[in-house]
């Protein structure tokens, strides 16, 4: 079995950051309609996606949810946790080709149920489809969640 | 173009429900892994999930918000919607063969934005690894969705 | 249990139409060759496909039958269908990005075996390599479905 | 670029007969879900699957066509074949597990348009889930295609 560096809740502090960076892909979100079952139009049909507001197809917001899950559950706190909530709030449209980076940082201990609060963020580095709307450096999710640490 | 039946705000009442099942195979949540970038061990090494409270791997929580975005996004309201935030509970593991139904409600209209406010549940119907605590039945997930129609 | 609606046989009128599009990514493509077997140069090589009368590799025909199969099994008639058989022509190359439509159409109901006759039809909506020859609006493929229902 | 053997037209004989076999997994059948479209319920809802006649969920007939094209595209007549038409009955169900093997037989020649007609046939070689009915060596499709060879 690998060698985890399994966080106690003890030594997390408020204040701590990692981030988790991937670019979007056809692939990713292709693969994301098909296990979820998610074929909304806007995600996969150009000819409707086109006579929207958002004018080409958009990745599933609750993919970015995925971002966040990676950053949490390999970075801070990486494995031994557990996931209790999410809340999300979907800001800006994500299209295939933008670079996205998932934030996360502590920012309140409660010492009942030993829970932290994480901050949550996924910003665009880049984005392939620039509507000026929604510029590079647009926060595309914002929230926070829940995490638990196993015993 | 597909003929897509788009529902305005107005056409949609309080206590509307739909809901979508899928069993959820080690396909869905080794994509999700692939897609998302969250290979935290508990989901990916069997010999580590057993050395765990949960005794061996489970399912992405975040896995099943896909589910809940595939209920929203597919029926309710379905095509012409836009996914403002979700707010998730994940309050019992999920298992490789479990058979899950998420099930939306619209529980409030909010005039000021023309929002829905969509309860969103997610139950286990069958479970292949019942640990007497979690069994078929049991809520996984629970929250609530706000959605807007396109204009 | 998610809820299904179950057409009856006695309630399908000929004439009734549906309707299913979708963007034909490379990841699908790429996936129908993994999953099926077929990985005929035409497809997957694109320097032979460039010596051949396509110019650029083509997408499965066998692919377009998956997208008649979701029109019928997810909308007409829906859950509670069996496929009895499918008759297709393949009348025109489909290259990734294009945007397929496959149209169901219920055109004969047989009594004897209370057999469904659809006429399906998979037209381009849109299409990236246009070769003059298969524009936008071409019919890609054509033919009939024979469809039970369950008892 | 490969060296592709490309049959003509006058070198392919009837009765020529080739083969390709590939075991049916949840991995195949879930991503065919993902790529066409098709949740019909009997294919990836196991709770509704059991109310059927089923009893237990069925790969979807259209993925036996991809196995068809697979021994046409790859071995008979192989590289240089355009998919004219295919016609298929499906007349067993396949489950995950199975073995099954796609069987193309050369039937026909015609002269005009040069044209193969091929048999097309696939039978289960094991299956895991034998309902006395559908055993092992039975056929789960069958039909014919119509191929044409490039210029």
């Amino acid at each position: 079995m690998a060698d985890y560096e399994i966080r106690t809740y003890d030594s997390i502090k408020v204040g701590e950051k990692a981030t988790f960076s991937k670019t979007v892909t056809q692939v990713d979100d292709a693969l994301f309609a098909g296990i979820s079952g998610d074929f909304n139009p806007v995600h996969i049909d150009e000819e409707y996606a086109k006579t929207t507001q958002f004018k080409t197809r958009i990745v599933h917001g609750a993919y970015t949810v995925g971002l966040i899950s990676a950053v949490i559950g390999m970075k801070l706190p990486g494995p031994g946790c557990i996931y209790g909530s999410q809340k999300v709030r979907f800001t800006a449209p994500v299209h295939f080709g933008d670079t996205l980076t998932a934030i996360a940082e502590v920012i309140e201990k409660k010492e009942k149920g030993k829970r932290l609060i994480i901050k949550t963020t996924v910003v665009k580095d880049s984005c392939v489809f620039d509507s000026g709307k929604f510029p590079k450096d647009t926060v595309v999710a914002e929230g926070e969640a829940t995490i638990f640490m196993m015993k």
